[in-house]
Protein backbone atom coordinates (compact mmCIF):
# COMPACT_ATOMS: atom_id res chain seq x y z
CA UNK A 1 0.00 0.00 0.00
CA UNK A 2 1.58 3.15 -0.98
CA UNK A 3 2.57 5.50 2.38
CA UNK A 4 0.17 8.13 1.20
CA UNK A 5 -2.69 6.35 0.89
CA UNK A 6 -5.81 7.65 3.12
CA UNK A 7 -8.16 5.19 5.06
CA UNK A 8 -11.65 6.98 4.55
CA UNK A 9 -12.86 8.05 8.15
CA UNK A 10 -15.50 6.29 9.79
CA UNK A 11 -17.48 6.31 13.20
CA UNK A 12 -14.38 8.25 15.04
CA UNK A 13 -11.39 6.38 14.49
CA UNK A 14 -9.17 8.68 12.25
CA UNK A 15 -6.28 7.23 10.15
CA UNK A 16 -3.86 7.56 13.19
CA UNK A 17 -6.08 5.47 15.35
CA UNK A 18 -6.25 3.00 13.38
CA UNK A 19 -3.28 3.04 12.60
CA UNK A 20 -2.61 2.59 16.41
CA UNK A 21 -4.89 -0.63 16.37
CA UNK A 22 -3.11 -2.23 13.61
CA UNK A 23 -0.01 -1.56 14.83
CA UNK A 24 -0.76 -3.28 18.50
CA UNK A 25 -1.58 -6.45 16.23
CA UNK A 26 1.38 -6.39 13.70
CA UNK A 27 3.52 -5.75 16.56
CA UNK A 28 2.14 -8.37 19.38
CA UNK A 29 4.27 -10.90 19.95
CA UNK A 30 4.25 -14.08 21.81
CA UNK A 31 6.99 -13.36 24.58
CA UNK A 32 9.43 -15.83 25.91
CA UNK A 33 12.41 -13.68 26.45
CA UNK A 34 12.99 -9.86 27.32
CA UNK A 35 11.58 -10.34 30.78
CA UNK A 36 12.78 -7.37 32.48
CA UNK A 37 12.76 -7.54 36.40
CA UNK A 38 10.45 -4.14 36.60
CA UNK A 39 6.89 -4.78 37.80
CA UNK A 40 4.07 -4.52 36.50
CA UNK A 41 1.97 -1.80 38.22
CA UNK A 42 -2.23 -2.21 39.03
CA UNK A 43 -3.01 0.40 36.97
CA UNK A 44 -1.64 -1.16 33.84
CA UNK A 45 -2.72 -4.71 34.91
CA UNK A 46 -6.31 -3.21 35.57
CA UNK A 47 -6.52 -2.23 32.15
CA UNK A 48 -5.33 -5.10 30.70
CA UNK A 49 -8.08 -6.93 32.43
CA UNK A 50 -10.42 -4.63 31.74
CA UNK A 51 -9.72 -5.33 28.29
CA UNK A 52 -10.00 -8.78 28.63
CA UNK A 53 -13.38 -8.58 30.25
CA UNK A 54 -14.57 -6.37 27.67
CA UNK A 55 -14.66 -9.46 25.33
CA UNK A 56 -17.19 -10.69 23.15
CA UNK A 57 -18.90 -13.62 24.61
CA UNK A 58 -21.99 -15.73 23.87
CA UNK A 59 -24.84 -14.91 25.41
CA UNK A 60 -23.13 -12.25 27.38
CA UNK A 61 -22.22 -14.88 30.04
CA UNK A 62 -18.70 -13.52 30.83
CA UNK A 63 -17.83 -16.85 31.58
CA UNK A 64 -14.03 -16.07 32.51
CA UNK A 65 -11.65 -15.87 35.98
CA UNK A 66 -8.57 -14.45 36.23
CA UNK A 67 -6.22 -16.09 38.51
CA UNK A 68 -3.09 -14.05 38.95
CA UNK A 69 0.34 -15.82 40.34
CA UNK A 70 2.77 -14.08 41.77
CA UNK A 71 4.50 -16.54 44.68
CA UNK A 72 7.78 -17.84 43.05
CA UNK A 73 7.30 -21.07 45.03
CA UNK A 74 4.18 -21.91 43.48
CA UNK A 75 5.54 -20.70 39.59
CA UNK A 76 8.30 -22.91 39.83
CA UNK A 77 5.88 -25.38 40.05
CA UNK A 78 4.45 -24.76 37.27
CA UNK A 79 7.42 -24.34 35.56
CA UNK A 80 8.14 -28.10 36.34
CA UNK A 81 4.81 -28.75 35.26
CA UNK A 82 5.92 -27.28 31.95
CA UNK A 83 9.02 -29.09 31.63
CA UNK A 84 7.54 -32.71 31.86
CA UNK A 85 5.19 -31.86 29.24
CA UNK A 86 7.67 -30.38 27.25
CA UNK A 87 9.26 -33.91 27.30
CA UNK A 88 6.30 -36.06 26.46
CA UNK A 89 5.52 -33.74 23.79
CA UNK A 90 8.60 -34.27 22.07
CA UNK A 91 8.42 -37.66 20.52
CA UNK A 92 5.22 -35.74 18.50
CA UNK A 93 7.71 -33.81 17.06
CA UNK A 94 9.27 -35.03 13.72
CA UNK A 95 12.22 -36.39 14.34
CA UNK A 96 14.90 -33.86 12.76
CA UNK A 97 13.27 -30.99 14.51
CA UNK A 98 13.78 -32.59 17.51
CA UNK A 99 16.89 -30.41 18.14
CA UNK A 100 15.05 -27.12 17.19
CA UNK A 101 12.55 -27.93 19.34
CA UNK A 102 14.91 -28.46 22.09
CA UNK A 103 16.56 -25.38 21.90
CA UNK A 104 13.57 -23.08 21.58
CA UNK A 105 12.72 -20.93 24.49
CA UNK A 106 9.34 -21.56 25.34
CA UNK A 107 7.67 -20.38 28.31
CA UNK A 108 9.17 -17.06 30.62
CA UNK A 109 7.16 -18.26 34.16
CA UNK A 110 9.68 -17.38 36.10
CA UNK A 111 11.11 -14.66 34.49
CA UNK A 112 7.95 -12.48 34.09
CA UNK A 113 6.26 -10.29 36.67
CA UNK A 114 3.43 -12.15 37.31
CA UNK A 115 1.29 -15.41 35.55
CA UNK A 116 -2.38 -15.02 34.41
CA UNK A 117 -4.26 -18.21 34.22
CA UNK A 118 -7.48 -17.18 32.21
CA UNK A 119 -9.99 -19.73 33.05
CA UNK A 120 -13.67 -20.52 31.78
CA UNK A 121 -16.42 -21.45 34.26
CA UNK A 122 -18.70 -24.11 31.92
CA UNK A 123 -21.36 -23.16 33.78
CA UNK A 124 -21.49 -19.69 34.11
CA UNK A 125 -24.91 -19.63 31.89
CA UNK A 126 -26.74 -23.08 33.45
CA UNK A 127 -30.41 -22.37 32.60
CA UNK A 128 -30.33 -19.98 29.53
CA UNK A 129 -27.57 -21.36 27.15
CA UNK A 130 -28.23 -18.90 24.44
CA UNK A 131 -25.78 -19.83 21.29
CA UNK A 132 -24.49 -22.99 23.23
CA UNK A 133 -27.08 -25.71 22.54
CA UNK A 134 -25.13 -26.46 18.98
CA UNK A 135 -21.66 -25.36 19.81
CA UNK A 136 -21.14 -25.92 23.24
CA UNK A 137 -17.25 -24.84 22.98
CA UNK A 138 -18.68 -21.46 22.67
CA UNK A 139 -17.89 -19.96 25.64
CA UNK A 140 -14.37 -21.64 25.63
CA UNK A 141 -14.06 -19.79 22.43
CA UNK A 142 -15.50 -16.39 24.28
CA UNK A 143 -12.69 -16.65 26.99
CA UNK A 144 -9.67 -16.92 24.22
CA UNK A 145 -11.24 -13.25 22.40
CA UNK A 146 -10.62 -12.31 26.02
CA UNK A 147 -7.62 -13.43 26.21
CA UNK A 148 -6.70 -11.65 22.88
CA UNK A 149 -8.11 -8.72 24.10
CA UNK A 150 -5.78 -8.67 27.53
CA UNK A 151 -2.33 -9.47 25.08
CA UNK A 152 -3.46 -6.63 22.26
CA UNK A 153 -3.93 -4.12 25.28
CA UNK A 154 -0.31 -5.33 26.50
CA UNK A 155 1.25 -4.65 23.53
CA UNK A 156 -0.28 -1.06 23.42
CA UNK A 157 0.97 -0.89 27.26
CA UNK A 158 4.17 -1.84 26.46
CA UNK A 159 3.75 -5.03 28.39
CA UNK A 160 4.97 -8.85 27.37
CA UNK A 161 2.56 -11.47 27.20
CA UNK A 162 4.01 -15.70 26.83
CA UNK A 163 1.37 -18.22 26.11
CA UNK A 164 2.34 -21.84 27.62
CA UNK A 165 0.56 -24.09 26.07
CA UNK A 166 2.61 -27.39 26.67
CA UNK A 167 1.31 -28.19 30.29
CA UNK A 168 -0.82 -30.42 31.42
CA UNK A 169 -4.24 -29.41 31.97
CA UNK A 170 -5.47 -31.74 34.95
CA UNK A 171 -1.72 -31.30 36.89
CA UNK A 172 -2.41 -27.43 36.73
CA UNK A 173 -5.94 -27.68 37.74
CA UNK A 174 -4.69 -29.61 41.07
CA UNK A 175 -2.00 -27.27 41.45
CA UNK A 176 -4.64 -23.95 41.57
CA UNK A 177 -7.09 -25.75 42.83
CA UNK A 178 -9.31 -25.27 39.51
CA UNK A 179 -12.63 -27.08 39.94
CA UNK A 180 -14.15 -29.44 38.18
CA UNK A 181 -16.41 -27.38 35.47
CA UNK A 182 -14.16 -24.79 35.01
CA UNK A 183 -11.32 -25.00 32.08
CA UNK A 184 -8.14 -23.23 32.49
CA UNK A 185 -7.81 -22.08 28.94
CA UNK A 186 -4.49 -19.54 29.20
CA UNK A 187 -1.52 -20.20 31.19
CA UNK A 188 0.12 -16.51 30.58
CA UNK A 189 3.55 -15.10 31.56
CA UNK A 190 3.30 -11.31 31.66
CA UNK A 191 6.09 -8.66 31.95
CA UNK A 192 7.76 -5.56 31.29
CA UNK A 193 10.23 -6.46 28.80
CA UNK A 194 13.54 -4.93 26.94
CA UNK A 195 11.92 -5.11 23.43
CA UNK A 196 9.69 -6.82 21.43
CA UNK A 197 10.95 -8.88 18.27
CA UNK A 198 10.37 -7.85 15.29
CA UNK A 199 9.58 -11.45 13.83
CA UNK A 200 7.91 -14.56 16.19
CA UNK A 201 10.74 -16.41 17.51
CA UNK A 202 9.40 -19.29 15.35
CA UNK A 203 9.70 -17.48 12.23
CA UNK A 204 13.23 -16.12 13.41
CA UNK A 205 14.45 -20.02 14.15
CA UNK A 206 13.21 -21.09 11.24
CA UNK A 207 10.36 -23.30 12.43
CA UNK A 208 7.61 -21.74 9.96
CA UNK A 209 7.36 -19.28 8.02
CA UNK A 210 4.15 -16.85 7.43
CA UNK A 211 1.53 -18.58 5.30
CA UNK A 212 0.50 -16.43 2.42
CA UNK A 213 -2.77 -14.69 3.12
CA UNK A 214 -4.16 -14.68 -0.60
CA UNK A 215 -3.47 -18.88 -0.44
CA UNK A 216 -5.47 -18.99 2.48
CA UNK A 217 -9.11 -17.10 1.12
CA UNK A 218 -11.40 -19.25 -0.60
CA UNK A 219 -14.61 -17.74 -2.23
CA UNK A 220 -18.53 -18.88 -1.32
CA UNK A 221 -17.29 -22.10 -0.51
CA UNK A 222 -14.27 -23.90 0.98
CA UNK A 223 -12.49 -24.59 -2.28
CA UNK A 224 -14.04 -22.14 -3.96
CA UNK A 225 -12.11 -19.99 -6.23
CA UNK A 226 -12.16 -16.76 -6.98
CA UNK A 227 -12.26 -13.28 -5.06
CA UNK A 228 -9.28 -12.41 -7.32
CA UNK A 229 -9.41 -8.69 -6.92
CA UNK A 230 -9.61 -8.86 -3.10
CA UNK A 231 -6.61 -11.69 -3.37
CA UNK A 232 -4.83 -8.89 -5.89
CA UNK A 233 -5.35 -6.07 -3.27
CA UNK A 234 -4.13 -8.06 -0.20
CA UNK A 235 -0.83 -9.09 -2.06
CA UNK A 236 -0.26 -5.35 -2.90
CA UNK A 237 -0.53 -4.43 0.69
CA UNK A 238 2.66 -4.53 2.67
CA UNK A 239 3.02 -5.18 6.40
CA UNK A 240 5.48 -3.74 8.31
CA UNK A 241 7.55 -5.99 10.03
CA UNK A 242 9.63 -3.04 11.84
CA UNK A 243 8.03 -1.54 14.57
CA UNK A 244 9.87 1.45 15.09
CA UNK A 245 10.07 2.78 11.57
CA UNK A 246 7.17 5.31 12.15
CA UNK A 247 5.61 4.60 9.36
CA UNK A 248 1.91 3.49 8.31
CA UNK A 249 1.50 -0.19 9.03
CA UNK A 250 -0.23 -1.14 6.18
CA UNK B 1 -9.95 7.35 36.33
CA UNK B 2 -9.57 10.91 36.50
CA UNK B 3 -9.49 12.34 32.71
CA UNK B 4 -5.81 14.02 33.58
CA UNK B 5 -4.32 10.60 34.58
CA UNK B 6 -1.49 9.89 31.70
CA UNK B 7 -0.20 6.56 30.83
CA UNK B 8 3.61 6.60 30.95
CA UNK B 9 4.66 5.94 27.19
CA UNK B 10 6.28 2.45 27.23
CA UNK B 11 7.73 0.88 23.75
CA UNK B 12 6.62 3.89 21.60
CA UNK B 13 2.79 3.41 22.21
CA UNK B 14 1.58 7.19 23.18
CA UNK B 15 -1.42 7.81 24.82
CA UNK B 16 -3.46 8.75 21.58
CA UNK B 17 -2.40 5.66 20.70
CA UNK B 18 -3.28 3.35 23.03
CA UNK B 19 -6.49 4.98 24.02
CA UNK B 20 -7.61 3.83 20.23
CA UNK B 21 -6.26 0.46 21.57
CA UNK B 22 -8.65 0.30 24.18
CA UNK B 23 -11.33 2.20 22.20
CA UNK B 24 -11.54 -0.49 19.88
CA UNK B 25 -12.29 -2.88 22.56
CA UNK B 26 -14.66 -1.09 24.39
CA UNK B 27 -16.59 0.17 21.57
CA UNK B 28 -16.74 -3.13 19.59
CA UNK B 29 -20.33 -4.45 19.50
CA UNK B 30 -21.50 -7.95 17.93
CA UNK B 31 -23.94 -6.49 15.65
CA UNK B 32 -27.18 -7.83 14.10
CA UNK B 33 -28.73 -4.66 13.33
CA UNK B 34 -27.41 -0.95 11.72
CA UNK B 35 -26.29 -2.78 8.56
CA UNK B 36 -26.64 -1.00 5.79
CA UNK B 37 -26.93 -1.27 2.18
CA UNK B 38 -22.99 0.23 1.51
CA UNK B 39 -20.17 -2.13 0.31
CA UNK B 40 -17.20 -3.47 2.02
CA UNK B 41 -14.38 -2.13 -0.63
CA UNK B 42 -11.62 -5.10 -1.05
CA UNK B 43 -8.95 -2.33 0.74
CA UNK B 44 -10.57 -2.39 4.23
CA UNK B 45 -11.62 -6.24 3.64
CA UNK B 46 -7.87 -6.67 2.72
CA UNK B 47 -7.02 -4.91 5.86
CA UNK B 48 -9.30 -6.80 8.18
CA UNK B 49 -7.97 -10.63 7.03
CA UNK B 50 -4.38 -8.98 7.54
CA UNK B 51 -5.31 -8.62 10.97
CA UNK B 52 -6.58 -11.73 11.36
CA UNK B 53 -3.74 -13.19 9.60
CA UNK B 54 -1.74 -11.42 12.21
CA UNK B 55 -3.02 -13.52 15.03
CA UNK B 56 -1.09 -15.82 17.32
CA UNK B 57 -0.89 -19.15 16.48
CA UNK B 58 0.07 -22.38 18.51
CA UNK B 59 3.50 -23.72 16.67
CA UNK B 60 2.95 -20.74 14.23
CA UNK B 61 0.98 -23.41 12.50
CA UNK B 62 -1.92 -20.41 11.16
CA UNK B 63 -4.69 -23.02 10.81
CA UNK B 64 -7.08 -20.78 9.37
CA UNK B 65 -8.47 -20.29 6.26
CA UNK B 66 -10.90 -17.35 5.27
CA UNK B 67 -14.65 -18.34 2.69
CA UNK B 68 -15.68 -15.37 1.81
CA UNK B 69 -19.50 -15.87 0.89
CA UNK B 70 -21.44 -12.86 -0.87
CA UNK B 71 -24.03 -14.69 -3.25
CA UNK B 72 -27.63 -14.07 -1.81
CA UNK B 73 -29.17 -17.46 -2.70
CA UNK B 74 -26.39 -19.54 -0.43
CA UNK B 75 -26.76 -16.73 2.37
CA UNK B 76 -30.03 -17.51 2.60
CA UNK B 77 -29.69 -21.04 2.81
CA UNK B 78 -27.10 -20.06 5.86
CA UNK B 79 -30.22 -18.41 7.39
CA UNK B 80 -32.48 -20.93 7.16
CA UNK B 81 -29.72 -23.25 9.05
CA UNK B 82 -30.12 -20.66 11.66
CA UNK B 83 -33.35 -20.17 11.97
CA UNK B 84 -34.06 -24.17 12.55
CA UNK B 85 -31.52 -23.88 15.27
CA UNK B 86 -32.96 -21.45 16.89
CA UNK B 87 -36.09 -23.72 17.24
CA UNK B 88 -33.70 -26.21 18.15
CA UNK B 89 -32.15 -24.07 21.24
CA UNK B 90 -35.48 -22.67 22.53
CA UNK B 91 -36.69 -25.26 24.42
CA UNK B 92 -33.08 -24.89 26.22
CA UNK B 93 -33.74 -21.89 27.65
CA UNK B 94 -35.56 -21.26 30.70
CA UNK B 95 -39.06 -20.62 30.11
CA UNK B 96 -39.65 -17.28 31.66
CA UNK B 97 -37.01 -15.98 28.72
CA UNK B 98 -38.30 -17.63 26.19
CA UNK B 99 -40.55 -14.68 24.49
CA UNK B 100 -37.27 -12.30 25.12
CA UNK B 101 -35.36 -15.29 22.94
CA UNK B 102 -37.99 -15.20 20.51
CA UNK B 103 -37.25 -10.96 19.92
CA UNK B 104 -33.97 -10.74 19.91
CA UNK B 105 -32.07 -9.99 16.75
CA UNK B 106 -29.57 -12.82 16.60
CA UNK B 107 -28.36 -12.72 13.47
CA UNK B 108 -27.58 -10.62 9.97
CA UNK B 109 -27.20 -13.11 7.42
CA UNK B 110 -29.03 -11.37 4.92
CA UNK B 111 -28.77 -7.82 5.90
CA UNK B 112 -24.81 -7.25 5.76
CA UNK B 113 -22.42 -6.81 2.91
CA UNK B 114 -20.59 -10.16 2.93
CA UNK B 115 -20.47 -13.15 5.38
CA UNK B 116 -17.08 -14.62 6.44
CA UNK B 117 -16.82 -17.88 7.57
CA UNK B 118 -12.99 -18.33 9.47
CA UNK B 119 -11.90 -22.22 9.49
CA UNK B 120 -9.87 -24.12 11.53
CA UNK B 121 -7.40 -26.63 9.57
CA UNK B 122 -6.77 -29.58 12.32
CA UNK B 123 -3.92 -30.83 10.38
CA UNK B 124 -1.96 -28.00 9.34
CA UNK B 125 0.78 -28.83 11.43
CA UNK B 126 0.70 -32.41 11.32
CA UNK B 127 4.22 -34.40 11.90
CA UNK B 128 5.40 -30.94 14.56
CA UNK B 129 2.29 -30.42 16.49
CA UNK B 130 4.40 -28.09 19.14
CA UNK B 131 2.35 -26.98 21.90
CA UNK B 132 -0.65 -29.37 21.08
CA UNK B 133 0.26 -32.60 22.31
CA UNK B 134 -1.35 -31.82 25.61
CA UNK B 135 -3.63 -29.38 24.54
CA UNK B 136 -5.21 -30.45 20.76
CA UNK B 137 -7.84 -27.82 20.75
CA UNK B 138 -5.19 -24.98 20.58
CA UNK B 139 -5.41 -24.71 17.34
CA UNK B 140 -9.13 -23.89 17.20
CA UNK B 141 -8.24 -21.53 20.04
CA UNK B 142 -5.56 -19.77 17.94
CA UNK B 143 -8.14 -19.55 14.94
CA UNK B 144 -10.42 -17.36 17.72
CA UNK B 145 -7.58 -14.88 17.99
CA UNK B 146 -7.94 -14.40 14.84
CA UNK B 147 -11.43 -13.64 14.93
CA UNK B 148 -11.37 -11.33 17.56
CA UNK B 149 -8.13 -9.86 15.25
CA UNK B 150 -10.61 -8.90 12.33
CA UNK B 151 -13.35 -7.97 14.77
CA UNK B 152 -11.23 -4.91 16.58
CA UNK B 153 -10.03 -4.13 12.90
CA UNK B 154 -13.33 -4.29 11.68
CA UNK B 155 -14.37 -1.63 14.71
CA UNK B 156 -11.50 0.85 13.89
CA UNK B 157 -12.75 0.67 10.54
CA UNK B 158 -16.16 1.20 10.99
CA UNK B 159 -17.81 -1.68 9.78
CA UNK B 160 -19.73 -4.09 11.98
CA UNK B 161 -19.54 -7.96 12.73
CA UNK B 162 -21.27 -10.20 14.18
CA UNK B 163 -20.68 -13.63 15.00
CA UNK B 164 -23.32 -15.92 14.21
CA UNK B 165 -23.55 -19.16 16.85
CA UNK B 166 -27.03 -20.87 16.32
CA UNK B 167 -26.35 -22.87 13.69
CA UNK B 168 -25.66 -26.34 13.14
CA UNK B 169 -21.60 -27.00 12.43
CA UNK B 170 -22.31 -30.69 10.26
CA UNK B 171 -25.06 -28.65 8.13
CA UNK B 172 -22.86 -25.80 7.97
CA UNK B 173 -20.12 -28.00 6.68
CA UNK B 174 -22.07 -29.62 4.04
CA UNK B 175 -23.47 -26.06 2.66
CA UNK B 176 -19.98 -24.73 2.64
CA UNK B 177 -18.33 -27.94 1.02
CA UNK B 178 -15.59 -27.85 4.30
CA UNK B 179 -13.55 -31.02 4.31
CA UNK B 180 -14.10 -33.12 7.64
CA UNK B 181 -10.38 -32.16 8.85
CA UNK B 182 -11.24 -28.57 9.17
CA UNK B 183 -13.83 -27.19 11.57
CA UNK B 184 -16.03 -24.32 11.12
CA UNK B 185 -15.35 -22.22 14.40
CA UNK B 186 -16.93 -18.35 13.07
CA UNK B 187 -19.81 -17.61 10.87
CA UNK B 188 -19.37 -13.75 10.83
CA UNK B 189 -21.51 -11.23 9.03
CA UNK B 190 -19.92 -8.02 8.07
CA UNK B 191 -20.84 -4.95 6.93
CA UNK B 192 -20.99 -1.02 7.22
CA UNK B 193 -23.21 0.39 9.94
CA UNK B 194 -25.17 3.12 10.57
CA UNK B 195 -24.35 2.87 14.05
CA UNK B 196 -22.79 0.67 16.91
CA UNK B 197 -24.91 0.56 19.65
CA UNK B 198 -23.80 2.04 23.27
CA UNK B 199 -23.87 -1.25 24.94
CA UNK B 200 -23.91 -5.06 23.94
CA UNK B 201 -27.61 -5.64 22.59
CA UNK B 202 -28.26 -8.34 25.49
CA UNK B 203 -27.72 -5.61 28.15
CA UNK B 204 -29.96 -3.24 26.44
CA UNK B 205 -32.61 -6.13 25.94
CA UNK B 206 -32.20 -6.97 29.62
CA UNK B 207 -30.85 -10.67 29.00
CA UNK B 208 -27.62 -10.24 31.22
CA UNK B 209 -25.55 -7.66 32.85
CA UNK B 210 -22.21 -7.00 32.71
CA UNK B 211 -20.52 -8.80 36.28
CA UNK B 212 -18.51 -7.01 38.17
CA UNK B 213 -14.65 -7.38 37.10
CA UNK B 214 -13.26 -7.61 40.58
CA UNK B 215 -15.37 -10.22 41.77
CA UNK B 216 -13.53 -12.25 39.11
CA UNK B 217 -10.08 -12.17 39.44
CA UNK B 218 -8.62 -14.70 42.19
CA UNK B 219 -5.18 -14.77 43.76
CA UNK B 220 -2.75 -17.55 43.38
CA UNK B 221 -5.44 -20.05 43.42
CA UNK B 222 -9.04 -20.42 41.95
CA UNK B 223 -10.59 -19.58 45.60
CA UNK B 224 -7.78 -17.51 46.58
CA UNK B 225 -8.23 -14.21 48.35
CA UNK B 226 -6.21 -11.66 47.60
CA UNK B 227 -5.27 -8.75 45.22
CA UNK B 228 -7.42 -6.35 47.42
CA UNK B 229 -4.91 -3.26 45.51
CA UNK B 230 -5.80 -4.85 42.20
CA UNK B 231 -8.95 -4.63 42.43
CA UNK B 232 -9.66 -1.51 44.28
CA UNK B 233 -7.73 0.33 41.20
CA UNK B 234 -10.54 -1.90 38.98
CA UNK B 235 -13.20 -0.28 41.16
CA UNK B 236 -12.14 2.79 40.54
CA UNK B 237 -11.37 2.52 36.45
CA UNK B 238 -14.39 4.26 34.61
CA UNK B 239 -14.98 2.76 31.17
CA UNK B 240 -16.33 5.14 28.98
CA UNK B 241 -19.88 3.69 27.70
CA UNK B 242 -20.22 6.37 24.93
CA UNK B 243 -17.95 6.55 22.49
CA UNK B 244 -18.84 9.63 21.16
CA UNK B 245 -17.87 11.55 24.17
CA UNK B 246 -14.64 11.90 22.96
CA UNK B 247 -12.90 11.45 25.96
CA UNK B 248 -10.10 8.69 27.16
CA UNK B 249 -12.03 5.94 27.58
CA UNK B 250 -10.39 4.39 31.02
Amino acid sequence: MPDDMTIPVGDGFDQMARDAVYRAMFTRRDVRSYFTSEAVDDEALARLLLAAHHAPSVGFMQPWNFIVIRGTARREQVRDLFLAAREQELPAIEEERRALYRKLKLEGICESALNICITCDRRRSQGSPLGRWHNPEMDLYSTVCAVQNFWLAARAEGVGVGWVSIIEARALKDLLSIPEHVTPVAYLCVGRVSEFAPKPDLETHGWGRRLPLPELIMSETFCGQGEVPLKSTIARLKVATCEKSGKPLI
